[in-house]
């Protein structure tokens, strides 16, 4: 919600969590709950997922290709995550900020931090934490596609990532998914608000000082 | 709504609007949707309007006793407006985010800005905009309780405090006091849960990383 009719810049929303905290799922319902809301697609290494489809989940590059894009600047951010390369393309953000809609980011911290250096800043950041480790270890073994090799990987990933919690503007605990959505929600809803992403305020503030003159 | 059961730090939070453009009727709506919203009653020198009451709408006192506060340090902020003087006591202030409420100042900006100072910057500020001057004078009008030249003063002041509106982090259009209710509420429950406020939190993810150890 907008202030109605008012010039305003896209919020840059930045969602991270550790695999399993239900990042995917509350960053979905976003992205459905208003066509204000686009999403950045990520750039990656490594190979589809089974169901995993080419533009909608990732972009999938090989490493020649990755490399060119970052030699070229063609990335926001990107990232070294074990044998993998993850990044985000600029074009499509930027065109999606003039279109004064908001972009979500699904990306990791290193991925957030260089983000808010890329927008001076001007990036709102949210970390979501699962409810407990055993609680993150059932999400992971309730999925079935992985074996328990993979999944103390993920465990182990998971406590690195949460160890990066204070570099973000706002902490959740997905404790009921209903829940933690509302809150996403309601920061996006709040961020949009702020003055400084109200381009179109100086304006109406003038009108309002000349007629009332 | 802040996160359960974690512990956290009240927001100070703001609200400033010309006369007339519907700040006290969000400020009361606001304090009768959630016990913990706490009101900050200013202390003032100016004599009580019909139907003020004493320690609720103002802490009214003469100008020796207000020197007197200021003196001791015991308001927050304080400003000379035209013939009156306006303050915050602190005391209250202190005990009530002690006890974890949010605290709600309705002052001007010259009281914004000092809290702002007091507080260390962590202060969230909300200014309410009429939707137009006409419409302002009109609200003004409807009161029915002052005379013309009153009326044409406060729209002075009125476009004096208007601008100041870039001195704060919210900014609001009051074209329906519903809507405006709702956004207002909307940046509340955001605030509560920015990381900075959830001091519950460090805890919260020490005794899940040693209990995922």
């Amino acid at each position: 919600m907008p202030l109605s009719g008012l010039e305003h810049r896209g919020v840059l929303f930045v969602l991270s969590s550790p695999s399993g905290a239900g990042k995917s799922t509350i960053a979905r319902r976003l992205q459905a709950s208003d066509p204000d809301i686009a999403v950045s697609v990520s750039v990656t290494t490594r190979p589809p997922r089974p169901g995993e489809v080419d533009g909608v989940d990732y972009h999938f590059v090989d490493v020649p290709r990755f490399k060119e894009m970052v030699a070229n600047g063609e990335l926001m951010e990107w990232a070294h995550v074990f044998d993998n390369r993850y990044g985000t393309p600029r074009a499509p953000v930027e065109k999606m900020l003039a279109e004064g809609r908001d972009v979500l980011f699904d990306i990791d911290w290193q991925g957030a931090q260089q983000l808010y250096q890329q927008a001076g800043g001007d990036v709102v950041r949210v970390f979501i934490l699962p409810p407990s480790m055993a609680e993150l270890g059932r999400r992971l073994r309730g999925r079935g596609t992985d074996d328990e090799a993979v999944i103390e990987g993920r465990m182990a990933r998971a406590a690195a990532e949460i160890s990066h919690w204070d570099g973000y503007d706002y902490v959740l605990i997905n404790q009921d998914v209903d829940a933690c959505f509302a809150q996403v929600k309601t920061i996006l809803d709040a961020e949009r608000l702020r003055r400084s992403r109200q381009t179109g305020l100086i304006g109406f503030v003038r009108r309002l000082m000349i007629k009332g003159g």
